[in-house]
């Protein structure tokens, strides 16, 4: 049994292989959901999704959101009746779990409760967990403005310098159910190649989860998001220099200082083997590029061996 | 300034013909809402859409319902999630009206406000009110069940024999703003060719209405949706029979006692002109087969004649 603790796009690349390396219903996947907001009234939650479609074999191979093959006939139509529409694309086969979102939890259903059922309707056998029903909220504050994580990542293009990121919710929320035994009981956690800061920072500010990891008996892995220094995507090494940490794999297993027993690292950054060891994370060599789901397989298999964990 | 009290298929067709004869902008359209419900929680108010996409000229020429040349993608993928998806057609552009109009009403907008935000959205210059913002829903009883309009409609296709047609709400509701006056001041009321009991029934059960009718100077005229005794679509010759009305022209009259001045009847029907007369009603005889944009501007132009407009 195997845990992750997962964003977006990076750990949906990570997610497509390792379904094909290990049991799907073998894992749980504990999902960021800072990223969660409401547009046009509906409730979306993009890193849920995303992780739930790749699971289910509906997410586009590329495109790190949304649905494969999709299109744009409701949204083009909400651009007429919205100043402000398009920015965040929504498709009409994805707007489909946004509808049906907004619909049970305005009938009283938890989050956790509307994911299992999307996952079930959707024939996805592994278990996703947001990481809180509670709504969390990713705040990026930069030297103008105070963004929700969509506006700084989708409409300022991640470009403005971020003063701060913060979780607003976070102190009041408290972990979904299963989340805690989900890291306490699995055989290993390990921390999808996901910002530290957007994507699985959310996830540690929930009340109990970073204890949780810190007291655990197994091994906690995760696996860098940085390649020879920088990000496969989005603003990371930025943000790790805005923070004061190296943009490096160094930087990464200092934001999860105390947590981590051993970080995957691309063989570009071999030679921060001995620096990590210094930190006490043991390093996990490999090719970390995740470009087809192929190459995110023999990185899970990596990594699943490195925990003593043979393909299933 | 003329005042059109309509419900959606049949009022859509004569409207058509309406704004080609005369000035949109002096037309006041007062909307039947009994047939409001939800579908996956959004809110579907489908005679003011068929009134509202007809005048902006975004209805289909031959269905009844819906947006012209609209996908059902999103419905599609609904049908994944909703055991009981699909048999109300939703199209995508149709579903950002829907979702438009939700989050609106979520965010305390009334209905009228929310119609009017609509017609500006698509350049509609005609004033669309619904009859209520209160929530009134027809409600249809059979011997077996009761039935929202909708599912009596489209789900059961009309079939089953028809007990009573009521009015949920209408005791507890108002009439929208505007409404009344709109009755009050219009050189003429017309009275579209709707179903009596299923679409002008529940605008004459908001409280004020049937007065604000029966207290004008001016002129009331119907059009009736019979030809020849028989309905141009949908059950009404059926349920005429049922509740003990003639399916005929006098029939229509007898719905509308002393409310009309005057009711447009077809060719086929000029043989009830004398009938009609007895009851106090002046028949109007024409063509009334709306079946073309022309042929229903030629309709509209012998009403408007009829009522001592010409064509503005």
């Amino acid at each position: 049994m195997l845990t992750v603790l997962a964003g977006g796009v990076g750990a949906a690349k990570f997610l497509r292989g390792l379904i094909r390396s290990a049991d799907p219903a073998a894992l749980t996947i504990v999902v960021n959901t800072g990223d969660d907001d409401r547009f046009f009234g509906l409730a979306v939650s993009p890193d849920l999704d995303t992780v739930t479609y790749t699971l289910a074999g509906l997410a586009p191979l590329r495109r790190g959101w949304g649905r494969a093959a999709d299109s744009f006939t409701c949204l083009e139509a909400l651009g007429t009746l919205y100043d402000d529409a398009g920015w965040f694309k929504l498709g009409d086969k994805d707007l489909a779990t946004h509808v049906y979102r907004t619909h049970r939890l305005a009938q009283g259903a938890t989050l956790s409760t509307v994911t299992a059922e999307l996952c079930r309707a959707h024939g996805v056998t592994t278990r996703v967990l947001p990481m809180s029903d509670r709504p969390v909220r990713t705040v990026v504050t930069t030297a103008r403005e105070r963004l929700s994580f969509q506006e700084y990542l989708i409409r300022r293009r991640a470009r403005p310098d971020v003063l701060r990121v913060s979780y607003a919710g976070a102190r009041r929320a408290s972990p979904a159910p299963g989340v805690l035994a989900a890291i306490r009981e699995a055989r290993a956690v390990v921390i999808a190649p996901s910002n530290p800061f957007l994507s699985i920072g959310p996830i540690l500010a929930v009340p109990g989860v970073r204890a949780a990891l810190r007291r655990r008996r197994g091994p906690v892995v995760a696996i860098s998001p940085l390649v020879g220094g920088r990000a496969v995507s989005g603003p990371l090494a930025r943000l790790l220099r805005r923070f004061d940490y190296p943009a490096s794999s160094v930087g990464i297993a200092r934001c999860y200082r105390g947590l981590l027993d051993a970080l995957v690292i691309d063989r570009a950054d071999a030679h921060e083997t001995d620096a990590l060891a210094r930190l006490g994370c043991r390093a996990i060599v490999t090719d970390t590029v995740l470009r087809t789901p192929a190459r995110a397989a023999r990185v899970a298999r990596t990594v699943l061996a490195a925990l003593g964990n043979g393909p299933s």
